[in-house]
């Protein structure tokens, strides 16, 4: 890592708290359909349906939102009330509306970098909603350039270092899922970091065995000191 | 218009088809409340709702679904049956895979100004909708970036004008909505051409007497003769 330019971090899980929202969304979204079906299973359900919807509605909280409308749909067969429906546009709402809770080191290592390096932000998700956490988190001055990724695999990091002008290996990802962050990077021959999060999206997950060799930090404030 | 540079073309109903597919479904929607309100009163507490959730939810199809099911909660008093909320989710599915409809000349005007000028897209709308769209139009080859933008406001396209690292006296927009194409991008002091479409939601309607001077071109093909 010794020629590294720019540095690109993922956001949600590196920078600030975004999956537990989703795990207790969905917690509270099978409570309400216990009558139906046990909570455990409400939750396979609505993960397929997600998975399914995937490549149609892409990452985000709005299409979260529209499969749990269908998966309320699919467990009471068409004939459950309303106000599920209601619940869950409620839901949605609720974690649109959400404060940016940062995570640890960020604002520092992300202020230590600037000057030396360009920084970056390099997210999946919804367009609208990640520039609003972004501006909620006082973060936005540190970065030189903001991009919103509809997927992170091989061909979509070639597109935004061709975008930023960069070669691979003056690129380093830093982020928290070993799937996006990690392993379609090494793939393009550029450096990644990886900050593993507690809690991980079952789509996110990889096997142990695919894991290439990886610098892995405990705390974000790790990667300044790698660099050097 | 000497010293154009780069040109961005605004997408939906500038290089494709776009409002018509949503008055079509508007229509359906309408129709398929008419037992608790009049057709006409449907869209316009539709149209309120979306209004409503624009800050939250964002342009394109995802959110405009989400507020067709809360239409529906707030039409039927939260009695209606599922069936109309899935006939909403089917509607937005229906839109999301429509096939792109290009609009006359696009492809040649795209191609005639490739290589003298840096031609850009700059879209609002929903990324992963906007990029699906691209791909299936055959345009993306044409395109030296792809700007997604949450909203088309001056400051945001100084934003561009700034990544882009472009002067806005070198800047030309081209688009079909004068709200959003044309008045904040004279305001930043960069040039724009009209190309009207039949179709303009609500949203995107201006007064007349706000209107500054600017060239309205009735195909789009009639760029490249004003930039000679």
């Amino acid at each position: 890592m010794k020629n590294i330019k720019v540095i690109a971090f993922d956001a949600d899980d590196t920078l600030w708290v975004n999956e537990p929202y989703f795990r207790a969304t969905e917690e509270a979204f099978s409570k309400l359909l216990k009558a139906y079906l046990p909570e455990e299973e409400v939750n396979t359900i609505l993960f397929s349906i997600q998975m399914r919807n995937l490549e149609l509605y892409g990452y985000g909280i709005k299409g979260f939102v529209l499969s749990m409308v269908e998966t309320i749909l699919k467990i009471t067969e068409g004939k459950g009330d309303l106000e599920l429906v209601s619940k869950a546009i409620s839901f949605g709402k609720e974690m649109l509306n959400k404060p940016v809770e940062l995570l640890e080191g960020v604002g520092e290592v992300l202020k230590s970098l600037n000057g030396d390096y360009r920084v970056v932000l390099a997210t999946k998700g919804d367009l609208l909603d990640q520039e609003r956490k972004l501006i909620k988190s006082g973060l936005e001055k540190h970065f030189h350039h903001i991009e919103i990724m509809s997927d992170k695999k091989p061909s979509d990091y070639q597109k935004l270092l061709k975008h930023l002008d960069c070669k691979p290996e003056n690129f380093l990802m830093v982020g928290n899922s070993v799937k996006s962050d990690i392993l379609p990077v090494l793939e393009i021959g550029s450096y990644a970091v990886h900050v593993p999060f507690h809690t991980t999206w079952a789509h996110e997950e990889v096997k142990k065995d695919e894991r290439q060799t990886f610098p892995v930090v405990e705390n974000i404030s790790e990667v300044a000191n790698l660099l050097k």
